[in-house]
Parts: C-alpha cells; structure tokens; sequence
C-alpha cells in the first residue's frame, strides 16, 4: 500500500499492457448477464465482487439482453485483452461452441442461472422446479383450486423448468390447468402490472397466481390494487427470487428465495479455483430453494 | 463481418493487447458509479452503453460504494489498461487530484450525477435545488403547510442542493421548517420503509413528505400503507427521479423527472467528442428537471 501511494504521488502508471505480455495473468475476470437493470442479477454481482475483490481480481462487466452478437463481442473482447475467466448467464440459445471456443482459447467459463446442453463447464443456478412446485404447492395447501402462472418464457432453461415445477405441482394434486391460465411475458413489473387487466378479465378467473418472479409479482399485485382489489387477499400472489423489496412491498410478497448470493459467491469461487489450478467438476450445482411465505398469500375468499 | 466470422471458425484471436502497444486507442471506456444496484444509474448506465456500443466502444463499469480506495484501484486499472477514458460519478470525498491525476496521465473524464469543486472536467447533472423545490411548491400549492423532507445525506453536492431547494421553497411561502422534520438516510426502499416508523410518531406530524429519490418514497409509501393508512390520501408524498417503477407504483407516484437518461447520453457523446480531438467546454451542465403529477399527492386531509 505504501509503496503503491508512493507511485501515484510521482506519477508513475504501471502498465498492465505490456506486463500482461510477460505474465500469463491478467487480473480481469468478465462477468456477463442479460440485463443488470434486473435487481435478481444485481443481486449476483455484488456477491461475485466481494469475492473478486478479495483476490483482487477486476471486475469487468457487460449485458448481452439476450442478443448473441452482443455476447460474442464481449467474449471476443475478454479473450483479446487477455482476461482470466469468465461468469456467464448466457444469451437465449447461445451455441455450446462459442463457449468451447473461449474455453479452448485459454479463457475459462463458468455458467450462472442457465445451462447450456453440450458444454462442459461448471453451472450455479437454482432448482427451478422445486421452487415452483414449492410456491404452489403452499398456495393448494391453501385451498386454491384454480392457480395461474404469470410471466417467463419458455425459451429459456429456468423457463421451462419453472413452469414444469408448477404443471406437475398441479398434476400431483389431481387439479385441471387451463392453457390460457399461463400468460407468457417479460420479467419485469411492467409486464406484470400489464398482465392484471387480462387477467382480471377471465371469466373462470384463479383465485391464485404463481409469478414468474418478484418484479412480475409486485407489479401485478400493483395492477390487482389499481383494480380496486386486495392483492393478498381477493388473489394470493407468490414470487420467485425473494429480492431485497419483496419483504417491505404492501402487502409483503411471499416468495421463494432462489439462492442468488449464493449462486453468484460459488461460481466466483470455483473460477478462483479454477484459475489456481484446482481440477474442479464441471457438473450442475442446483442451489435448493426456500419458500418464505408473507402476507400476499391467504385461503381463497370463499373459504373463509 | 463475413471475415470476422471467418477468423472466429478458425480459431484466430485478435490480440488487442498486443495491438493496443502499437495504436494509441484501446477501445475501451470505463464507467464508474457508486451501486450498479441503484435503478436511477441502471437507467443512466444504459444509455450510456447506447451510446458506446453505437461507437464500438467496450464498456468496462465498477461500483466505488463511495469508497474512495476502490475509485482509485479502478482509476488505476484502467490506466494500466490504456482506456480511452472514463465516465464516473464521484464517490464522495473525491479529492481533485484524484481526477487530475487521470486526466495527465492521458485517461479522459466526464462526471455524471455529482460534481468535484476544483476540476476542469465536463459535468452532467439535473438541477436538484430546482427539481425538490418544483415537488415543495407542488404540495404547498396542494394546500400543505408542513412538509416533511426523507432521505439522502448532506455530504454530496446533490443532497445538499435538494435540501436546499427544499428549504428555500418553504421559505419563499413563508413556512416554518422544524428539525426534525428532515430525516436524512439511505437513498433505499428499506431506508424509506424504515423512516415511516420515526414520521408517523411526530406530534405535529407533516401532511406531506418530499423523498430524496423514488426508491424512499415508495419504500416510505409502503411502511405508511403497513401502519393502516392510505399514502397519497392521509399522506401526501413525492419522489425523485421517475423511474420505470414510479407510475406502476400503488398509488402511481407524484415525482421529478431528473433526465437520467439524457445524462448519460450527453456524457458519453462529450466523452466521444473528447476522443475525437474536440474541443469541449468544461462548464457543468444542469438538466432542468420536470414534475409529473400522479397519485401520490392530494390536498390535505383538513382541507377536504
């Protein structure tokens, strides 16, 4: 630390470029997501920059929004600057080759939230089934019989397995899904927000929803209360995440907590590993989720 | 493309650090803010990143948490990495050398958000005395006479700079400001909740409340709702920035526009300019901000 206040007082800049020709290291580590903007991911990075920042490795950050090319440009950008590693949640169908290719060109991948058949590298991601099936089965618990899901896509590996944890929640208690009960959308709260109106339009309406997520969640209980309804009460909401604002929204969103600290400590630590040298499995880690359950879930109206 | 894609299928790598000794621009600029997790600088680093890609340039982004070490270790990384410059919001307590310094060793920077008494580098901010005395007017002409002031802390140029357009609103309706009716704080939701507790015990509790951002005035909203009272009818609140989440809020939230997003494409095109050998002015530039009017605020309840 001295020595290093010394340098800045006079001025001298240690340059990285040339000493990274010399030494196989560079101390960057890329991190790239779909979207930061989503509190889920936030939530991600700031624990793979605690663990970063412990090693001293910098961090360098990108969003693909599900765009290939945007992805293949930063991972082109990474292996160009001589980057150590890399922690992805790769793009709606990244190819299993563009991470082979990285891999083969000395820089290695770990996966977060989404898998990519056909690769062979470690993936942290939470089990989505459970924790679907986890949020409907507490809302059956309950008494709801009709129960639709709101928000996601099927396009993507937690999409699909979020929805089959629900349908076979459903399954397993011997209740019918309706196919227009699952509405299909962003994961935003905009998107549920949005999804209310249609929702509240069905004419054999659930008496409960299991949301994508909580954004998805908050904003269609924002949607339900601009109705002139009580989320929580007229309709029981769950969410997915148990982001920081789940426990503080009106009313408090009972959710399942999707291990996303520990998602993103796990895989900084096993690309630490990794990069030390450490032979390290490549298999599926799946965190086990947690259901935390709050005031926006409660026995249908007419049960009570 | 056709050649890019080419050299991808057969495995040829561009070694931009090699290159980079021979040109003098890396292509890289970094951007550095004080919590990624913050959605008012996820919107301004979005079309910051608008901008860049449109010029091909990467986008290297940190958190500083306003740690001043952490700026410098960021500072120094991208000085080591040759960046083309930098686009930052201060961390608090930036000494001008720290800028200085960067910009003599070649790296660039335009602050956002937040200016350095005693740098010559280009600012870009809203009008904050402005924006909070735009929402007080608001509430006074509403009919409130006392007006509480929630969150944000008087050791930055805008925290000072929105209490200030507070207190002087206030004054120039000839209304008396207790003490303790600022309630300084973390610009969070989980701080705005929290707050509610402290306000709603006042003996001569305010009618109205202006937040130092959305973020506490929705958390705000929330406790006041979890108390058993209605916000925007019992209490009148109003934020600050107009985020996405701002009109889907319950109630829909009065608030001030703060043109995020025109700071960070501003910033970057000046930044760009600076690149390409422009002569830039140095002067800080206000945005003027805007009120939008929505739900959260009523006259007050002795008035109806």
């Amino acid at each position: 630390m001295r020595i290093k206040e010394h340098a800045r007082a006079i001025g001298y800049i240690y340059n990285r470029r040339a000493a990274s020709l010399r030494t196989s290291r560079s101390g960057i580590i890329g991190v790239v997501v779909h979207d930061i903007m989503n509190p889920f991911f936030a939530e991600i990075l700031r624990s793979i920059e605690t663990e970063l920042d412990r090693s001293g490795q910098t961090f360098l950050l990108s969003n693909h929004y599900d765009q290939l090319e945007k992805q293949r440009n930063f991972l082109d950008t990474l292996l160009q600057l001589g980057a150590d590693g890399v922690i992805m949640s790769p793009a709606i169908g990244t190819p299993p080759e563009d991470i082979q290719m990285a891999e083969d060109n000395g820089l290695p991948a770990v996966l977060i939230a989404r898998s990519v058949p056909g690769v062979d590298v470690p993936v942290f991601r939470g089990d989505d089934a459970f924790g679907t099936a986890l949020a409907t089965n507490h809302l059956i618990s309950l008494g709801h019989r009709r129960i639709a899901m709101i928000g996601g896509t099927d396009q993507t590996s937690t999409g699909r397995d979020r929805y089959q944890g629900y349908l076979s929640a459903m399954n397993s208690a011997g209740l019918p899904v309706a196919a227009h009960w699952r509405i299909p959308g962003p994961r935003t709260k905009q998107a549920g927000f949005e999804a209310a109106t249609q929702f509240l339009a069905f004419k054999d309406r659930p008496t409960a929803v299991v949301c994508w997520n909580d954004l998805v969640a908050i904003g269609l209980m924002n949607g339900i209360a601009r109705a002139g309804l009580v989320p929580g009460k007229d309709i029981a909401v769950t969410g997915y995440d148990d982001l920081e604002e789940a426990a503080i929204a009106t009313p408090a969103l009972t959710t399942v907590w999707n291990g996303q600290r520990e998602v993103g400590r796990r895989a900084a630590r096993v690309l630490l590993d990794r990069l030390n040298g450490a032979v390290v499995e490549t298999h599926q880690e799946l965190i086990k989720p947690e259901l935390h359950i709050r005031q926006s879930t409660a026995r249908p109206v007419s049960d009570r």
